[in-house]
């Protein structure tokens, strides 16, 4: 069952100067961050999928999650996997590249391309490390909003995106409404809750612990925390399924034995089957990146932002949403997409809710749901319609 | 907020010579293991609250949790706060020790006095580590029942227990259903889920990637993997609370600032009560015990050790059952508390069982719930009547 990723063709660094279109930033158009720093130069990476029509009103942004990047309808440059949405985009898929163009960036703070804490530090010539300043949600909104300036994007058919891309999502429709015609906020919540900073907090604990983290300066040393980052990647992995979900995929069935081994061996399957997320996680994810963005998604409650009353987030929004939750989906749960839904009847803003029957837990939008996959082509079809497509 | 566990007057190891009573046993009296192992000599360390009556028909056996103890009513000798239990177990309390005889000893793998992975291994003159046999919630039992034997107890008129304590109560029906009048499983299961083991992997999986865990010899090496154990119980410590009282308990309220600092010092409160959890954990607690603790807990599954119908390990019972879940517990729901509900019902067993409306999760066991206590009382002064009490 395991897969060795080192049989894997695994490229070098993809921090710097990755297999993607790449966007660079000079003096002359810095990053302006929440926290107050200013970084330039700086660079967005992004793949596209389709084609922009002529007059530039069929371009869908797709806000990737936590540990997702660009590569969302193609293989991975390291792990050779297809990618992470290759289900939902393509053509004739839901999100159909026959009709949108689609467009998916690494966010800022990650590190496939996009500026980081793993890239060079121009000042230093060293990795940024802790140096790198802290990045908020609303921060990755606004590289994303200078990536479309840099592609003669005025306005985007519809931004879409599960978990903290739903977060952007969100984002999006509050920073720059008149840039959104639809939005689609899947499997998120306009605030990170107690329990979601609580398992951030452990997973960041985890990577701080392990001595090769080296207080942040691994890059230098040649080293890399990767026990600390498994450890973190296992521990937020259950977060992603359901129990039911578990219990389906593993119950207590053991890995190639069939009796316990009294040892503390992978003896049941759900155990080898997270030791291989947290390894092969590892691979492709930097460490310091992960303390970032888990950070930034702590940093995120949208309502705090807006005198405390959601509402506000998008008094006058012309924009269309679809909301969609899943009803086992207990890290995001429903109630959460339900504020949103409330806030966005308060504003009297034009919003569907959509909340699908699944037992595969927050992981469901990554997953084979035909309900899921109906509502975004119908939802899509529908805004289409209303926007000339 | 934080308490500096340096200020506690901290006594040298619990491990081998607790500030507890003990029992000693012999090559003549050696714990046969599920394992296949056998050790001698052991012993077992617990403490008593109140008086055996005359016939011995009134001592209860409390049954303590994966970190708990036998410092169940007293002042811990390690942490100095008062036992994990004191709101229960006292003069005139739920657990009247007027009237009741109530034991508790440590767990066969723990480290606060009973042989486990920290104690001397006579053999080599040092500590077991993992040359120690692995434990099951039947030889934890199986250990009590000889410790019963020693204090000249045969028939426990209670045996009572919350989390893994609940776990050896239904043990202690199935193995000894003639020695047990009443039985009180709380807030547990027969079985440990597929979500469960992986949350226990993912605390062993911490101490193990902490470089001074050194394969389990850490303690000949004179440190301990405080950092892989604080990250343990600080994951798992999450799964202990619901997300309702983590949000009334700490919501996003920042820590001693008004505004977050964009660094990753605990800026939440729900992350600086945590990082207290796993700092103050670790002077109490031995890093290997937590392993086959843990361990123990993964490999319990009732049913499968009666044939697959957990109603088997009841069968022929007439032991009285009080069961107790409550409803924001997802750590051992409800829905497993009725599985051995409905088990007993096929047994025909006598059985109550009460879903007591908390929000407070699996921790409520522990807290201050009136209609826990309530029932508590209700059920030991109605089984005490039966019994002649």
């Amino acid at each position: 069952m395991l897969v060795s990723v080192g049989d894997l063709p695994v490229p070098a660094s993809q921090v710097d100067e990755p297999d993607s279109l790449v966007a660079h930033f000079g003096a002359d158009r810095p990053l302006v961050m929440d926290c107050g720093s200013v970084i330039a130069p700086w660079q967005i990476a992004y793949q596209t999928y389709g084609t922009l029509n002529a007059a530039h009103s069929n371009a869908i942004l797709i806000c990737h999650a936590l540990t997702g990047d660009q590569h969302a309808a193609n293989r991975h440059p390291i792990t050779g996997k297809e990618g992470w949405w290759s289900t939902m985009i393509g053509p004739g898929l839901p999100i159909d590249t026959d009709r949108f163009f689609v467009i998916c960036a690494n966010v800022v703070g990650g590190c496939m391309g996009t500026t980081g804490p793993a890239s060079l530090n121009p000042e230093t010539g060293e990795p940024w490390g802790l140096a790198f300043p802290l990045v908020t949600v609303r921060d990755m909104v606004r590289a994303q909003a200078m990536l479309l300036d840099h592609l003669g994007i005025d306005q985007l058919f519809a931004v879409i995106g599960g978990s903290m891309g739903g977060m952007q999502v969100l984002q999006w429709a509050a920073s720059y409404p008149e840039r959104v015609f639809a939005a689609m906020p899947i499997a998120t919540a306009a605030i990170h809750s107690a329990q979601n900073i609580a398992f951030h907090e452990v997973g960041r604990q985890a990577i701080m612990a392990d001595p090769d983290w080296r207080s942040g300066h691994y890059l230098q040393a040649g080293v890399k925390p990767s026990k600390g980052l498994a450890v973190a990647r296992m521990g937020a992995h259950i977060t992603y399924l359901s129990e039911a979900a578990l219990h389906r995929k593993f119950g207590r069935r053991f890995q190639d034995r069939d009796a316990p081994t009294f040892s503390f061996d992978a003896d049941f399957q759900v155990e080898s089957y997270l030791r291989y997320q947290g390894e092969s996680f590892v691979e492709r994810f930097d460490a310091n990146s992960y303390l970032y963005i888990t950070r930034a998604m702590d940093y995120f409650d949208l309502a705090a932002d807006h005198g405390g009353v959601l509402a506000n987030a998008f008094r006058g929004t012309r924009t269309r949403f679809c909301v969609v939750s899943f009803t086992s989906d207990w890290l995001f749960p429903t109630s959460g997409s339900r504020a949103i839904v409330h806030a966005l009847n308060a504003a009297t803003a034009s919003v569907s809710f959509v909340d699908i029957d699944s037992d595969k837990g927050h992981d469901a939008f990554l997953l084979n749901e035909p309900v899921f996959f109906a509502t975004t082509r119908g939802f899509l079809d529908s805004a289409a319609r209303a926007h000339g497509l």
